[in-house]
């Protein structure tokens, strides 16, 4: 084992998970060389030898928090079957990774769809790459429930993942504006509307 | 009329008017004094004779966003009949508002949501209560919805309230993350669903 790259594969990898707490709290627009090199007591040519840009830095923050996001959130949900119960399985998970966020700690897609909307560039790509993922998970989930015959046929995929994505949308803003936990239950309420409304009614 | 103090006002008035453009492109955390004076192609020291703090003005850019949007969008609502007419209209106006938004212009509240959340002052106030005043006028219609007859006794308003702002949230993220403008129509779709599902089945 290579001993100088594990260390340095530590390093970036504390680095990074440093650069996810402060974009959690700050945004991704307060990432920078310098930033992250105070919070996790490196000098900045100690972050430069590892991470060549600022803009390299936000996009490995942006993808190790959708790797994290990913295993914690999706990969359980996928083991759940084919159709509807997976469908439910990926929207708890869903909700769960948001409940399990700490207090001042901002989904960074939610975030830095608002901070990056309007700057084109490689950090916009990424955040809208990682959302436009999700959103095409969740419709490939319900065109299989579709499928399975757990959901009316004339059910619109693309449809119920926007109202699902929004429903999100709105538990974010109801936990961290208005720390209000009621939001929770309030997803959950709209998702059984939801789903109702398309089922089959057998 | 005091010529002085209407051209003091309407310097006001294009110092507001230049810091809600820049806010609705590059975020109310980007407003500051000198900022905006450039803009306005005025001296530091002539937006402080007016505006005697960068807080000061974040905060008189919110209320004029709001002001405005109150006037085009929600007042000439609040001229439908009572109830679901009303609600309708509302909602309408909403959407209406969103959609006359230059492209690239983000709506303050939302965008002030997120990058006001975490840092407690008075801008996170006055986003906190601009949003939470809409939710209360949108439960309030719901519940004189309900009185009037037009929506079920157990329909719960708050709720509802939560599942409307979600979808706008919604909106706003595929108009200006996705560019998608089939977000109005699947925003339509989504009342429908929601106001078909609480409305007396007569």
């Amino acid at each position: 084992m290579n001993t100088e790259l594990t260390k340095s594969g530590l390093t970036r990898a504390s680095i990074i998970d440093a650069g996810i707490a402060m974009a959690q709290e700050t945004g991704l627009e307060s990432l920078t060389i310098g930033t992250v090199a105070d919070r996790v007591g490196l000098s900045k040519s100690g972050v430069f030898s590892r991470i060549s840009s600022r803009e390299e830095l936000q996009i490995a923050v942006l993808n190790e928090y959708a790797r994290r996001m990913t295993e914690r959130a999706l990969l359980p949900a996928l083991r759940a079957p084919r159709g509807l119960p997976r469908l439910r399985a990926i929207w708890n998970g869903w909700l769960d990774w948001v409940r399990d966020e700490k207090i001042g700690s901002s989904c960074l897609f939610i975030s830095g769809a608002v901070e990056y909307d309007d700057r084109p560039g490689p950090v916009r790509d990424a955040v809208f790459n990682g959302l436009a993922e999700w959103r095409r998970q969740l419709a490939r989930t319900v065109r299989q429930s579709i499928d399975e015959g757990h959901l009316r046929q004339d059910a619109d995929p693309e449809q119920i993942a926007f109202e699902l994505s929004s429903i999100i949308l709105g538990v974010h803003n109801d936990i961290r504006l208005f720390r209000d936990a009621r939001a929770f239950s309030r997803a959950r309420v709209a998702f059984d509307r939801l789903l109702a409304d398309v089922a089959l009614s057998s």
